[in-house]
This record gives C-alpha cells, sequence and structure tokens, in this order.
C-alpha cells in the first residue's frame, strides 16, 4: 500500500483528528480518502507527473454551516484547504491543489439555483451549478434572460466568474456580471457583500456600488475567502444577432487588423469580445497532425502556411457575435463594420449570418451548452492535456503584433505547435490564448512547455506585460511579474491573506498569494 | 483669541511638533493654520453650526514623497487626517472632516494630467484635477473623446469616482470607469493596483481584471489608502445623440412609469441614467418661494399640483439623453421608444431634441462645465444649504413607489419641502435624491433635518434598503443600516482597516469606517 499523503507539515495523527473532525461535519459518505476518490481530484491535464498536485483527502460540505465546521476543524489541526466549485478548471489545474497534500473541498454539493429573476435581470446560485444546470433551470422557467456560458459548459458559473472567465456575449467578462457575493472567511464568519449586508435586501444584486468599499472584485482569482453564493446579471434577450467571419490573408496584417477592430470594439459596435485565430489555430480543426505533419518538433510556419493554402484561409481568423436590442439596428451596424473594413483593409473577406428573434436559434450563436473545446486536447497524442500561457495586452497593433510573434518564436523554439487565439475584451485590451497542447507522459514535452511558460513570464515582463490566470503549476511564476516597488501589491495581497486566514488553511499558493507561509 | 483646536487625544505639544513635520515636509506655505485658512476648510452647507466639523489645520503635499513624509509624521503624532482631493464634495460635507479637528490633508497641489490616450481612450489623472481643468485639457489637445462631468464642476474628477459619483453619459457610473489606481497606504507604502503592478506596464488602463484580486473597488467610498493616480475610461465620440424628455400627469403613475422604463435600460435602449423629478422639484425652477407658499412648514402636495397646473405640467417629469454610435441607428432608438410608451402609457408626453457630430454642441447635452445646480440652494433662505437622503432602490414599480412615498409623507411631517429625484442608473436600480434644502443658521429646521435622515435611516433600513452616499452628519447612521449578520461586513472593514492604518491616520469615520478606534 501506498504511504498516506497527509499535508505539509501536519502530523498523520493530527491529519486523522482533522478527518474525523471533518467526517463529524459532513458525514463520512462526504470526506473521501479512498485511492479512486483522490485520483478523481488529479489534474487530467497535468503538465507532468500528476501526483505533483494530489490532494490528500477531500470533504464536501452541502451547506454553510456543515462549511463554517469544516473551516473550525482546518483551523485547528492547521490543514491547508484548496476550495473547488465544480473543480472543472480545465488547463488550469482542474480540482488540484497548487500545495500537495492539500485538502479539496469540494462545494458541489451546495448546488442550489437560489433565485432567478425575471423582472431585473439577475441569478443567485451556490458554486456547485453549472452551466449545464444553470441553461437547464434557465429553460425550464422559460427565462426571457440569456446565460453568458463559457467555451465548455462543465464548469461552475460561480468559478468561471471567480477566475476571469470569458464567454461570448455582451456580458461576456463574467466577473463584470457578479453583483453582490455571500463569502465565508476562514473563521467561519459569513459575509455578505454590497447591499446584501442589509437584512431583507432586495437590492443585494441591483446595484454594484454599495455604502462603503467594493468586495467583490477581492474575493475573485484569491484566496480570501469561500465564495458560497454569487449574484449574476442576466442579458436580456436580444432582438437581433448577427455572426461574423471575417478572414485576412497577410501573416503580416496582425498589427493593422487589431487597430482596424479597434474603434468598431471601443464604441462598442462590436458588442461582444472577438476572437483572432492565427494559421496554426485554423488548420487543428478537423484535422489529425500527423496528416499534416511528419517530422519531429513544432509544426513549421511555411507548412501551415501551405495548409492554409489547401482550405483556401488567410492567415487570421476573425469572429465575433453581434447583439442588437432594437429591431432593424443590426442592419446598420452590420454595414458599419462592411465600409469601415472596406476603407481600412479591404482585403478582407467577411461573411455574416443573422438571426431575429423568433427564429430556432444556430450553432453559432453558442447559446447552447457544449463540450467541443475538448477535441483539440489529443493533438499531439494521448494522453494529451493542453494549458495557455495568456498575456493581457492593450489594444494597440504593434504591440499585440510583438507579443504574437514573441509568442511564435518561443512556441517553435521548444518544440510546440504555436497555437495563438486572441480575444479582443472590453475595448482596450486583447487577452492571449496561446495553448500549450502536450502528451502527459511525455517528460521532455512537459519539462518543455514548463520552461516556455517561464520563458515567456521573464519575456513579457520585460514588456510590462502580465497574464490573466495561469495552471496552478505556474502561479508563483505569474504573480512574480508584479514586482513594480518591491512587489508592493503582492505583499498587500499576502497581508490581507495573513490577515484573514492566520493559519493559511484557503487555498495557500492560489495567484501566488500566502504560498510561502508557515 | 480663540482656544486652539487639536485633534482628539492629542496634545498641544504634539501638534505643534506634528505641524512643524509637516512644514518640514511640504513647506511652511503649506501648512494652513490661520483662522481664515481652517474656514476655507468649513462646510459652506452645514447642517447645523460648522464648527461642528472644523479642521485644526490643513497641509497640501505637492508629490508622493511629501505624502509619505505627511503621513509619517501623522503616524508619529497620531494626527487624524482627512484626505480630499479638491474638497467641494459638496452636500456631503465639502472639504469638513467627520472628526472634529483633524487635519485636511488637501491633494488639490497634485493637479497633473498625467496621459490622455487618444488610441485607446483613457486619461490617468492626480486627484488635484477638477472636471474644469480635465475638460479644458481634452479641448485643448482636440480630444475626439468626451469626459462624463457630474451636475457640478468644480469637483476632482478623482474625487467624484471615488465617491461613486454619477454623470450623464454611457460613462455615468464614474466609479466603473476607473481602471488601475496609484494608492499610498497609511504606512507611506505605494501601491498600484491592476497591471500597474508590472514595472513599465502599458495594460494599466487597459483592462480591469488583473492576475489576482481587483483591489479598485475598495479604495472608493473608503479610507484604506490615499489614491494619488487613477485611470478613468473615456468616452468615444457619439455619431448622434438624443435629449429625451417624458411629462406624466398622475401622481399615482411612478410605479406605472419605473416599470415601462425598465425594459428600456435594461437593455441599454436609454443607455444613460434617467432622471424622474417629482413635481417639487420641477416648480423650483427660476421661482421664488415665497411666490408659492406663504405659510409655515413645508409646501403642501395641493399647492405642488396648483402650481404644475398652472404650469402645465404633470407630476413626474423624465429626462435622459440617448448616444449612439452608428449613424442612422437614433431613429430606431428613439422610435422604440415612442412605440413602447405609446404601448404602456398613451398619457405621456413625450418631446425629443435631436444632434448630429459636426453639429454645434447644445447645453441638453451636459458636455459643457457647469455649476447650474447650486441655484437651488438657498430655497429656503440664506445662508442656504442642501444634503440629500440617497436610498437605492431596485428598478421595481411598486417598491420604487413604496419609498417615494415614504420619503415624501417624512419630508412633510419634518416641514421640509419633499424635492425629490430619481436616477435610474445600471438598468437594475433608482438611486433617490431626496433633498433636504434648509436655512444653514434655523437651528429648529437644521435639527429636523437631522433627525428626517435619521428617521428615514431606520425606514429604510426596516424593509432592507440602504443609501448610495452621505453628508458626514450620517455616516454612521448610513453605515449601521448594514446589520446583516451581526454587522459582518462593518465589521470586516474595521478589521481591514485596523490592519492598514493602525494608527487610525487616514479619515477615520468615514462612511463609518474605523470611527470608533481610539
Amino acid at each position: 500500500m501506498a504511504e498516506v499523503l497527509v499535508p505539509p507539515g501536519v502530523s498523520p495523527a493530527d491529519f486523522a483528528a482533522a478527518l474525523a473532525a471533518f467526517r463529524e461535519a459532513v458525514g463520512p459518505d462526504w470526506v473521501l480518502t479512498s485511492e479512486p476518490d483522490r485520483a478523481s481530484y488529479l489534474d487530467p491535464f497535468a503538465i507532468g507527473p500528476r501526483d505533483e498536485h494530489a490532494a490528500s483527502a477531500a470533504v464536501a460540505p452541502a451547506s454553510t454551516d456543515e462549511l463554517a465546521a469544516v473551516l473550525a476543524a482546518a483551523n485547528r489541526y492547521k490543514i491547508p484547504l484548496w476550495p473547488v466549485s465544480m473543480g472543472k478548471n480545465f488547463a488550469y489545474g482542474t480540482a488540484a491543489p497548487v500545495l500537495k497534500g492539500a485538502v479539496v473541498l469540494d462545494l458541489k454539493r451546495m448546488n442550489r439555483v437560489i433565485e432567478i429573476n425575471e423582472t431585473l435581470g439577475y441569478a443567485v446560485v451556490e458554486p456547485g451549478v453549472s452551466f449545464f444546470d444553470f441553461k437547464e433551470e434557465l429553460d425550464r422557467r422559460g427565462s426571457k434572460f440569456w446565460m453568458s456560458g463559457p467555451a465548455h459548459s462543465w464548469g461552475s458559473v460561480i468559478g468561471n466568474a471567480l477566475e476571469h472567465g470569458v464567454g461570448y456575449t455582451p456580458y461576456g467578462i463574467h466577473a463584470e456580471t457578479i453583483c453582490g457575493m455571500e463569502v465565508m472567511l476562514a473563521d467561519g464568519t459569513l459575509v455578505r457583500t454590497g447591499f446584501g449586508a442589509i437584512e431583507g435586501s432586495r437590492e443585494w444584486q441591483a446595484f454594484k456600488l454599495p455604502f462603503g468599499p467594493v468586495w467583490d472584485g477581492m474575493f475573485t482569482q484569491s484566496n480570501f475567502a469561500v465564495v458560497t453564493k454569487m449574484g449574476l446579471w442576466l442579458m436580456p434577450e436580444p432582438a437581433e444577432m448577427a455572426g461574423v467571419t471575417i478572414d485576412v490573408p497577410g501573416k503580416g496584417d496582425l498589427a493593422k487588423l487589431v487597430d482596424t477592430l479597434r474603434p468598431l470594439k471601443l464604441d462598442e459596435t462590436i458588442n461582444t469580445a472577438y476572437t483572432i485565430a492565427n494559421g496554426m489555430r485554423q488548420i487543428t480543426g478537423g484535422a489529425r497532425r500527423q496528416e499534416i505533419w511528419q517530422e519531429g518538433g513544432a509544426i513549421s510556419l511555411e507548412r501551415i502556411g501551405e495548409v492554409l493554402a489547401q482550405r483556401g484561409k488567410g492567415w487570421w481568423n476573425v469572429i465575433f457575435n453581434l447583439f442588437e436590442h432594437t429591431a432593424g439596428g443590426m442592419d446598420l451596424r452590420v454595414e458599419k463594420i462592411r465600409r469601415h473594413f472596406a476603407a481600412e483593409m479591404p482585403e478582407a473577406k467577411i461573411s455574416v449570418v443573422r438571426w431575429k428573434r423568433g427564429e430556432p436559434q444556430q450553432p453559432w450563436m453558442r447559446q447552447d451548452v457544449s463540450l467541443a473545446p475538448f477535441a483539440i486536447v489529443d493533438w499531439r497524442g494521448s494522453p494529451g492535456g493542453h494549458s495557455d500561457f495568456g498575456p493581457v495586452v492593450a489594444a494597440v497593433g504593434e504591440r499585440v503584433n510583438a507579443v504574437y510573434e514573441l509568442i511564435e518564436r518561443r512556441f517553435l523554439e521548444y518544440g510546440l505547435d504555436p497555437w495563438v487565439g486572441m480575444f479582443g475584451i472590453g475595448g482596450r485590451a486583447l487577452i492571449f490564448v496561446a495553448d500549450m497542447l502536450y502528451v502527459q507522459d511525455d517528460a521532455a514535452m512537459t519539462a518543455a512547455c514548463k520552461a516556455l511558460f517561464r520563458q515567456l513570464c521573464k519575456d513579457v515582463e520585460a514588456m510590462g506585460i502580465g497574464v490573466y490566470r495561469s495552471h496552478i503549476e505556474f502561479m508563483d511564476d505569474a504573480e512574480a511579474i508584479h514586482g513594480w516597488n518591491g512587489h508592493a501589491l503582492p505583499k498587500l495581497n499576502d497581508s490581507l491573506k495573513a490577515m484573514l486566514d492566520p493559519n493559511g488553511i484557503l487555498a495557500p499558493g492560489k495567484q501566488g498569494i500566502g504560498g510561502r507561509q508557515p
């Protein structure tokens, strides 16, 4: 039998006592210590050996009362917990903790849709509500409001918003749809943010700016508390939609493309995130790698160009959807985009599909729940994995192009196919998703991925650029970029962490916060 | 000679030493202790004796280095400071501190417009930049971006955003236009939030969601740090604008009006805040009170109705502007609003004025700096003052109406004219501005205002409702409403305050935070 994994610094006796206290708190069925149970919390896309981030156990409370009892026991025995909503944070660690031996605090049993408000357009949900569940509930009620989902729908609605996930609608910056939370501090205190701090509030989800400071953002991408309820704004059903695809032939045209899209995004003519896919990203659809590339190392840019040419595609492909609430407005919006591109980039080919309220929904509208993006995982072979390098870059053509060229060069240098998407988001920035696709048990390849990510962190730090999120493997690296004035911001985070969670029981090391404490 | 005012708990000797240290820090000219200087920081609209919130001195650093030296001295001698940007927070205390005897930390000398970025549409400013200054700078540069200003333009751009001030454009929730700050903690540490924490960042103002927690909101309506720089997003010039006025006759129609406006606001057909003025608010324009009302106490509802009838006005008046970025779109937008009202409230009279890019700007567009709203101050007599009760209410007709009726009844009961505006903001809520207009040296009237405000706090607390900001006089009352789970949120604020500012030097009592510490 394998040695029992215990949390670092915790004696086997204390760990056993903690597990007993957890069982007392949540019932024996919901403290999971068996090998198969523990394995279910491993990262299926681990970058290297999965057990480097193995959990020692998992505990799954069904209520805030049970949660409080779990936290009390964790404080007593100094047990590091790793809270997950659904544990589906694919590509960023899934359910696995930064700290090997931490106990996963699995919130999937807290799964109520507490409210869907059809008057004001908001919902209140618990962490265990997935996008599948949520869509089903909206449909069941015949809601006239729409959900903004991410690329795949297994995950938690709360978890995605907390991790700054994005979707493909005007409400697609999911963290910005948050309005009011209930959180439990490490000491077991429940706090409601915003107007939820008023007994009997009906404004908790109605306005984001309460009397006093605004805490909601503090509980995103952090480990300051466990989020137990969240309010989220929902989008009214549009009158019209359009799906726009723009094909841009020349590899050298990225800067011009970004500069051309910018004013349309800034004034919200384009009122969702746009995605720019590079050539590599375009040739993977429906293809198997060995049909394209038989040599070692990364697919060459030349070869990518050949395949694009065979398929009649340009190097850059832009897609976005438009939402319009005033019937008839879509004609003007599409025409404006066509005119603008005709003037600025006449070589771009634009195609448009349309929808009007009352018509059946189409796949391009991305209103259905989906698992489609997983198709790419085994691109390099099985068992495949993927994770991404996600720098955030100002929507300025020459800067975006410089980061793109850097990433492409480094990917090729480290033997990885340069699979890159860029998401134009919020009008003023692009988030890169430079996807490292690897074979998990190819030690050389996973080592190359780790080295590549760390090299890229150094590269972009020199340009003044950071990332929007990261795999658990790289959280310290990503945090380390924030060095202004002697790392003043990371230190501030650590100070708040030490105050709120002196025993470091909540997700030590998440986003690099509180990870180096005893 | 009057006794020298010293901060509470500080000996005259320590105070003298602190002032000497302040002079060392900022130069002797910028430590202000004379009677006229101190008087300039009194609240010109004080609700009762102005010296109840008198400052003992003021100190005005010109740079972050000077500011750090001031904070060091304040920590050494335990001097409470009251940071103000321009000190023009009219109706909420202006420059006067909550705590009598605090030293005003006047940031008006830190007044650089550090950047106006014409590519990405943002600005970086210091606290001492007023809306007047900022508009002038935008005009000087021929910027193609527009400012979103508040009702009057004396104040600080930063100060207004920090206090959750609002304007009349699609960027009118000014706190939501904040993207990145530089703040100085009480211990003198400078911190840059968001991507500003990366050396050489060009993304500081490009994206609000950094790697890790989002601090910006924490430095609004709080006293956790001194904001020394702020990034703010600017609005692209629209292609078209419209100014819409809607007259609704019946006093009983408020609920229906709010419910009729809600879907148009929720889907951003109306893409700015709308203002609903009640009858009282409409009859003050261009009038003198004694012409309307010669009896004692508040103007009766009957009399308000008579004056409205004489002027041919309904009880409710709605105004808002529409912004459109796609030429031609305004026709559709206006037509949609007209059709919707024709179906839901045919008795409403709608009038519309229009503007297109290239035409001269008009006053209704509110793009000019202004002091106009001050005209109302002496309504009850001179020296007049005003402050408001500002509950935030979900955009649900029956609830808005219940709060309105409550406020009107209480105002009349306390002998004050029920001057009420409601601002439909963010789609899901209205902010009330129920303006108490009083004569400052009428002790009975100011006592009635105080009693009224506190009574209304109790009234709305029973409905689960809080306020969006308050005069310094009422900050503890406004905070006390947040009682959920044993005042968990106010206690969390106090804990963070104690950690960041153990000597309580920064704005003790602001928003009720840290006010009860030694």
